[in-house]
């Protein structure tokens, strides 16, 4: 869910401490973050459109944030006020607390620990109405940039095992405030998925001493029939495996297993296709609400071989329904080499 | 997605057999079904309420469904007219074909194979705007019968390994038509977080000696802070790593790996249960859009000591946003104690 900033919070509850929980099945953690909506008025099952009106991103309104962690600023403007061009700010509801430790604990069968962790907001135009894929090319690099900033200074915190991070563009994907920004999570766990992940190209690379991405890029470039977009050090393709209308991963031609440590002269050209590929799927789909992901090593146990980092970006089209939660089984009704076909033909 | 009937569809494109396709790096199947939408224009990005006036599963219009493969019917009337409680019959629009067989391809580093399955609908009422939570007692358990007659018929073919109960309440949750309805989906494959379910519970009786499921069950009666309700058969409860905002589970407190080889005399109980759990989410939430899925033991491989078969309720509140969808890491706002007490406090 998106949860910048929450209408109908209930301030003067007790604040709990966010709680990470594990699945006894599953192994699967969870958090349980009482920081947000927790009654059933909370729940507002209609579409709920962001408060219009005012927006604590806009410039000129840094003082409804909390104070800046990094800002990309014109020189001499002092922090926390107007003229910037990026800032990082501190999640003002965080779905995870900074302090303390995890305090790991039992409770019967079940186990449980404090949701430690960083939450951020990267704010990435100082103006309304911009999106990702409006801005120029040089403020889509300064999002790049601040991602690895801000990864590369978490990765010094020993208690952090995975920085996740995310954007949720429009209502249907769970952004919670209209202004353009992405998330930055980091997280004392890694992800299930993401061991998964990680663990299935492992295995692919036991088996075949080969990258399973690099594999694919050289599948893709020869195929040609699921490629979007293409630069020097990059391309986007529609996954043979598609799980949604749409879906689209943007990888490195070149084997880096993390975001933040790929050669500094390749982020104008991720800024490119990325720019590109969203400006593609807003052509195509008429602004569709959507959500990225950077797919990217943990921060330890890292091995180097078998993974490589990726965008996964996921158009938001249709109403993912409860068996497909519920399976990890999709139906997709676009065959991706169609997604592809129209994606490349968009001007 | 729900796919019920599709409106834009364009049946005059040349009908592509649906696939499943396997990522290389989990090892997830995906079903590519070009029977639904497909197009750019076919996706609707705003909420889509479903088509008004005619509906194809209403009582008197049982031409415009495939003929009925079992119904429960008034003495006398005859099949595909009107008299009927309950209509079980093929998707019109279905996500898989029940012709032919798998045909396993490669495709350079990706596997394929033929979308081979069955995809029926469980027509709940004939009447238009009655719900499962509104409908009588009997006629719920008619569901769970039907749910149990296909079941058991739809093993006997043996191309299936796993068979899929599932129901979408409301837009939001994926149904494309208002009529109460379910759906059931044979599949050769076991899904992956079937798999891993079944792997868990496999893994925590190897290191206990106890089913998972029995110990939750245990430890919810004890504890009694997540219970629902109860009869002297079942508990439904708010489970303690609940991924979403009221999650609610319905388990029978005696082990049963499979829906369909539960004792028959259990079904009724099954029934009020269920009942009362969708009349207490639906007084709370107010008639909230809500999945369920049947966990059940997969066809073959039953492994009877360690699984125990279940309803879980995904009731739709929050918008799920990328980032987990993308990592399989939930936030969840509500502490399942408290939705716990809202649901027990329902009248």
């Amino acid at each position: 869910m998106g949860f910048l900033l929450k209408p109908g919070l209930h301030l003067k509850k007790k604040t709990i401490m966010p709680e990470f929980r594990r699945d006894p099945i599953h192994g699967r953690w969870v958090i349980i973050s009482t920081e947000r909506g927790r009654r059933p008025s909370d729940f507002v099952p209609e579409e709920r459109r962001p408060v219009g009106g005012f927006c604590p991103l806009c410039e000129g309104n840094e003082d409804k944030t909390p104070p800046e962690i990094i800002a990309y600023r014109n020189n001499g403007t002092p922090p926390n006020s107007p003229g910037w061009t990026l800032r990082v700010v501190a999640n003002k509801f965080p779905a995870l607390r900074i302090e303390g430790d995890l305090n790991r604990q039992g409770d019967g069968i079940y186990d449980k620990m404090n949701g430690l962790g960083a939450h951020e907001v990267v704010i990435e135009t100082p103006r309304h109405y911009e999106t990702l894929s409006s801005l120029p090319l040089k403020a889509v690099e300064n999002v790049l940039w601040a991602y690895r900033e801000r990864m590369i200074d978490l990765r010094r915190d020993k208690r952090f095992r995975y920085v996740l991070v995310f954007k949720n563009h429009g209502v249907a994907a769970g952004a919670s405030l209209e202004h353009s920004h992405s998330q930055i999570i980091a997280l004392p766990i890694v992800p299930k998925r993401v061991s998964e992940e990680i663990e299935g190209a492992k295995n692919y690379f036991l088996y075949k001493d080969r990258c399973v991405f690099c594999d694919i890029i050289r599948q893709e470039l020869g195929q040609g029939v699921r490629m979007i977009a293409e630069n020097e050090a990059f391309l986007s393709i529609a996954p043979f495996a598609s799980r949604f209308p749409f879906e689209t991963w943007i990888l490195p031609k070149t084997h880096y297993p993390s975001f933040e440590h790929m050669d500094s002269s390749l982020y104008p050209q991720a800024a490119q296709i990325l720019s590109e590929t969203l400006r593609r799927l807003q052509q195509v789909l008429h602004d569709p609400p959507y959500n990225y992901i950077i797919h990217t090593a943990p921060l330890q146990e890292v091995d180097h071989d078998s993974y490589h980092w990726h965008f996964e970006i996921m158009p938001k089209l249709t109403k993912v329904a409860g068996f497909e939660w519920g399976t990890g089984f999709y139906i997709n009704p676009t065959p991706p080499e169609e997604a592809a076909h129209y994606l490349r033909e968009a001007k």
